[in-house]
């Protein structure tokens, strides 16, 4: 990694691996929830995930690279942490919170990712990149402040 | 894990574990970065983060608990992260920029975290502990929004 391509081509291949690994990770979460709006929600952003796995797969195509992906020891360890309080809470009625809570700390990941990937896309000019990585983004905020209102309206106040 | 006093608890053993790891990961990055204005911006924020721990401290004073840390895969995996770009990288002028984009994941994993912490501490009754971790939540967004700025003014053109 010599170069800010370099650094760009790394993280995207980061970030490829990250949404793969949590097209796997998402039902078992989604079936270990008994919330039915948050269920609903982590179900929603499977398929959110899987069309941007599609996205990714667009932004490596405008660089002309084939989509690939690199482990990424950052989300490995968000998904053990979330899998880790799925089975210390057993069910219990602390599960949903702190569930929605490492949700969150997942896209505050991406968010961070997609922030750093679609601005480098424009110092490289890579115009199409910054738009698919823009629009990811603009997803990834927005499922973020779901989580948060449906945490502070509703799965906090049920504990 | 039972109740969301029990994840309050857990969550904020699990962010004590983590700004400690980042005390002992922080200088080694500071080391690796050429460019001075990151170099200060990492140093001040290890600063900042020993305070952070002296803080979260008087936290689980005041909910009668004994300070103590408790494994915490997310930092461990975004910490690990940051250590393999470093090799990666090895001094080339991408360093800097893949450098403050791994740093930026890391504020972004404390803000979700203490976004959620106070959340719970208000509805748990725990005013003191509320009001001592949204204090820590302001500092980690401002030391975010300081990277970003430093990214986009100066870091990723100079590469």
């Amino acid at each position: 990694m010599k170069t800010l391509d370099d650094a760009f081509k790394h993280t995207l291949m980061d970030v490829y691996y990250a949404e793969n690994a949590l097209t796997k990770a998402l039902p078992k979460v989604a079936k270990a929830v008994s919330n039915k709006a948050l269920k609903t929600a982590i179900e929603d952003h499977l398929e959110e995930t899987k069309r941007q796995v599609k996205t990714l797969e667009k932004v490596f195509k405008s660089i002309g690279e084939k989509a690939s992906g690199e482990k990424c020891d950052a989300i490995e360890g968000l998904i053990k942490e979330t899998e880790g309080i799925i089975e210390e809470a057993d069910g219990a009625v602390a599960l949903n919170a702190a569930v929605i809570a490492a949700a969150q700390a997942v896209e505050h990941y991406e968010i961070s990712r997609y922030g750093s990937l679609r601005e480098w896309a424009k110092v490289l000019g890579h115009h199409e990149a910054h738009d698919l990585l823009s629009s990811i983004l603009d997803e990834e905020k927005a499922a973020n402040s779901k989580l948060t209102n449906l945490a502070v309206s509703t799965i906090n106040k049920t504990n």
